[in-house]
């Protein structure tokens, strides 16, 4: 978290009574999530997470983010269930800031994922994808590929200071990608940051999904090949196709591929690198010294970007023709 | 926490199963504790605080504090019992880290503490004091009297930089307390840094004491003097009386002070200001500006000092002759 926002004991009861959770038992702020403050809240009814949206979070999307969790999880799938308050509204405030209660879930994220967990999320996206569906709500993939350029031309002269030749490559790959992105694949709500911070496990089973603040609507494709990337890159930063296949293998089990999806999914993965090396670099050079929470390294995603240039073939991923 | 340890997934599952702690369930890091590293950690058996020690504390003086918490916890006090792993240790190696693993506290630690607080530490601070007596270790205290002249050397040069004229006030304080310190007044094992923070409170009953890792041997009136400073000034930076008597009387009714600890008060209180404020100094001059936790500001205890040398008798800190 960039902030940790510290909340008065009288403020947070009363946040705590507005939305009938019983008495407080036990309130610690814990370090998850860098955008936000987020506590975990004990009562006497249960477990929660008590979440302040500090600036990075755009209040008028708060409706579609907590609509969305509500909507999911009402569709059984493994997600936060925000609390509403004894008028039904989801955001409140706490702090000076706009607050949301929502249901804690069991489970350990792994850092180390192995095949089976890559299996597993990819059963879990496309479900989460079937289940969105018919969600009511919109929002714009602000970090898709229109968002690309205007992101790249605010660090764009000091892009070279994060790694020699940054520069050169990104211009590369935006002049490559942007006029080879599909446009006419099936679309629906992604989550657009599926990584495994953001998913728990428990007795070998999905336990999990969290973070819904990148949710929006995009190529269903888009979001596994943000998958990809984020869970079958070994830690010799190489591509992992055994991984790869597994995830693949989990999502086409509960939502079959189209042939226009596959073949498009090496073009997807390389753009979801370069989102992720965007933002991770923009935010590497934004980010004041003394923040909480340090900046990725984005040189991460620029080996992945080369090892996507290598790749090139649906077949490379572990995708049956 | 100046640093935050990640734990790898398996390291952290083989140290549970070695404290036959059960099967994990979550695992959350929490912002708690300036000095280490602390997971809130759900198991098939319960919760419990693990705690990696960074490296401002001393591994050497770890059986103290863990054997000191077990001391304590086995007279009934309130605090955090640490478990033994399958070879009855209490200290384990975690991430390359000394860690070790305790009983998890209900409660909530108030950052606005009324004079019922106050009267519940006093209470619970005298029968820590009470059941330390017997405990077999010992520990200087590192920040005593003997150590103020020496901290304040690795910044003098610097101190009115953090505040013009600090310096001046230093000395003056040094000057006048080292020769009225006293050195005869009852010893026993003191909890040092007996703040808000480190103190939970449920159902209008204090709950639990954490924190033990500035623990050491030291006359326990300065332990009392110590809560004055930290629980009886209010927003204004002024003492009030009213919480310090029930800090006081709340004290005395578990552990009658003598007539020497009531005389020797002030001085004790205004030494435990300075303790504080050289600490807090120091700190923000030495923590680098990418910290993960801000040091606490100075200020408020130069405003206490001042107020400290105004009271000055023991009825003024609401003491009964």
């Amino acid at each position: 978290m960039a902030v940790y926002t510290q909340v008065p004991e009288l403020d947070l009861a009363r946040f705590v009574e507005g939305h009938g959770l019983g008495a407080m038992r036990s309130c610690k702020g814990i370090a998850e999530g860098v955008e936000n403050t987020n506590y975990l809240l004990e009562t006497t009814t249960g477990r929660f997470i008590l979440t302040l949206y500090e600036k990075r979070v755009e209040v008028k999307d708060l409706p579609f983010y907590l609509g969305l969790m509500e909507h999911l999880a009402g569709k059984g799938i493994a997600c936060p269930l925000p609390v509403r308050d004894r008028n039904g509204e989801q955001v409140g405030e706490l702090a000076g800031r706009p607050a949301a209660v929502c249901t804690f879930l069991d489970g350990l994220s792994v850092r180390a994922p192995a095949a089976r967990h890559c299996m597993l999320v990819g059963q879990a996206l496309a479900r989460m994808h079937l289940a969105g569906l018919d969600y009511g709500r919109g929002r714009a993939n602000a970090l898709g590929p229109d968002g690309w350029r205007p992101l790249y031309a605010r660090f764009a002269a000091r892009a070279d200071s994060v790694q020699r030749g940054l520069g050169g490559l990104i211009e590369t790959e935006l002049f490559t990608l942007l006029p080879a992105w599909p446009r006419d694949l099936p679309q629906g709500v992604i989550h657009a940051d599926l990584f495994p911070d953001n998913v728990f496990f428990l007795e070998g089973r999905l336990s999990g999904i969290i973070d819904f603040y990148f949710a929006c609507n995009d190529m269903l494709a888009y979001d596994i090949a943000i998958c990809l990337n984020a869970w079958c890159f070994g830690p010799d930063k190489r591509y992992d196709r055994a991984k790869g296949q597994a995830l693949l293998e989990g999502y086409a089990g509960v939502r079959p591929l189209l042939t226009a999806e596959k073949l498009a999914l090496p073009t997807l993965a390389r753009g979801a690198a370069l989102r992720f090396l965007l933002t991770r670099a923009h935010d590497l050079l934004e980010t004041p010294s003394d923040a909480i929470v340090k900046p990725h390294d984005p040189n991460d995603y620029v080996e992945r970007l080369l090892r996507h240039r290598e790749l090139a073939t649906p077949a490379a991923y572990g995708l049956e023709g």
